[in-house]
């Protein structure tokens, strides 16, 4: 069986044939995601799948989106995408245009399941990704199933308190695991000490732009002690939220990717399974491995996504 | 269909015939649970199985288990059973000896089960029990089914890390749950706090005699300072630990039971569900839900379960 894969980002929409099986991807249209709304999001959409398949050789498209997908398809906010405030029946809006059976997930949740199926989360049954990068995401994959939840909340491992009244998290929360471990909330915790007089290489690599993964590598690697001291706490704060989720739900393997882990590599992997002793009764309960960086693994694990539903 | 349920306590056994739908419990036969290790318990299961049923009507058997119950029914440790100190593989012995399907579960889990099927927790498929006593456990319902885990971890949220290097657990980890919120942990902080000089009524009231949940209840009717301080502290970690698994796993609903829910009441539950800010996004985002308090909810749980998993 071939479906076609849909991975909807904040700037371009790609689509591709995928083989759910292998994770074999074939063919590629993308486009430009519109900026004003979710019809032309879908319009867009529409385009590209019809584009990729004119003799509609495939019935089935799994699209991830960026964004809260609930339990029948809905995509109750996308703030990733510009104009996507309301919530909006994705299934019943493009099933019936393009004549297809329409499968709606979330972007993390798509690449997670890739990881599963094609990556390092090969062979087990009940797994977490993790992915790293500005925020934290995560998907949980229970008897061999993407666990989304009815809410679509299911996975949002970025936003376990792992310290109360600890850090503010760009959600509104307080000591969330994203507020450590994120980019982001790295950079907040950089830029506050460094306004604060302490001055450190992550600022003062980046300048005024973005502190990136990179700046976070090279900070690390000069021996900068506030960046030291940030990974720390990052790996510390994930140690925590995994420890506890393998605990509590007996997980055989965590898949560590994004960003920031990408750029850090196994280092910071073993870093974080060295804080053994936080978190339930201890990471080292779980297999902790490196993510493949998989290609196209938004498109791929959307497709999944889709067989698995069907 | 009815089946036997069996509860294997640390000071008694007990078998009554379950219907697994309505929950509905007849027949009962008691015997003391024996000392001197699993051949003894498994024998005494074996007598009040064939006592309540000598003619065979039921033949599945389902046992709860004060223990660590891996997914093919090996309990790999009992330690609130004198003697059980070695793995047993419970269904492959007791089985074939009463000509019955034996099925073997945690006992916290059962109870969990019960709750779900025909206690506070009956009409959602997604459900977490925690029974918070001298320790803190639970039983997680995912689906409409218990997830165990493959090694009996699953629902262990007593050692669910809510504070980082916290406070010691009886498991040897810091900062658990169970900590904090178990009759237990709130014993050891309120005797360490009266060996530093901080006399309080929890110690006053039970004097050397273990410090019981109507004691932690008379000490908060009085006022005590110290009373009030433990039980914030349990019902802050309790609103992390649940708010956590809510938010990772899209709960709709907790149920809370135990000695010391039981004894507290309703008031308890509230305060955990005022703690609203911390634990995920939010606690208030599930249904919290004060316990039944069920008659013979290892039983009935146990007799449930079997029912689920033949």
């Amino acid at each position: 069986m071939t479906v076609i894969g849909v991975d909807v980002g904040g700037t371009k929409i790609l689509a591709r044939f995928v083989d759910p099986v292998t994770g074999a991807a074939s063919g590629r249209v993308k486009k430009p995601t519109p900026k004003d709304g979710p019809a032309s999001v879908l319009a867009a959409v529409a385009d590209v799948v019809d584009e990729l398949d004119p003799d509609r050789t495939a019935d089935l498209v799994g699209i991830g989106v960026p964004g809260l997908v609930d339990g029948a398809g809905v995509v109750a906010r996308c703030p990733n995408i510009s104009g996507w405030d309301t919530p909006v029946d994705v299934p019943g809006e493009l099933g019936p245009r393009l004549g297809r059976t329409v499968v709606v997930g979330n972007d993390v949740n798509c690449g997670a399941l890739a990881e599963h199926r094609i990556g390092a989360g090969q062979g087990v049954d009940d797994l977490l990704v993790v992915f790293v990068g500005t925020g934290v995401g995560g998907g949980l994959i229970l008897d061999g199933s993407l666990r989304a939840g009815d809410r679509g909340i299911a996975g949002e491992i970025g936003h376990l308190t792992v310290v109360a009244d600890g850090r503010p998290c760009g959600c509104g929360g307080d000591g969330h695991l994203e507020a450590y471990a994120g980019r982001a909330g790295i950079e907040r915790e950089a830029r506050a000490r460094a306004a604060a007089g302490e001055r450190n290489a992550l600022v003062d690599l980046a300048g005024d732009a973005t502190i990136k993964s990179r700046h976070i590598d090279k900070a690390l690697e000069a021996g900068d002690a506030v960046a030291e001291e940030l990974i720390d706490d990052a790996a510390m704060a994930l140690a925590i939220g995994i420890g506890n989720l393998a605990t509590v739900l007996d997980l055989e393997r965590v898949v560590l990717g994004g960003g920031v882990v990408d750029k850090l590599g196994q280092p910071f992997v073993d870093q974080i399974a060295q804080s053994a002793h936080v978190g339930g009764f201890g990471i080292e309960m779980c297999d902790l491995r490196l993510g493949q960086r998989l290609d196209d693994a938004g498109v791929v694990g959307a497709g999944i996504l889709a067989a698995d539903r069907r």
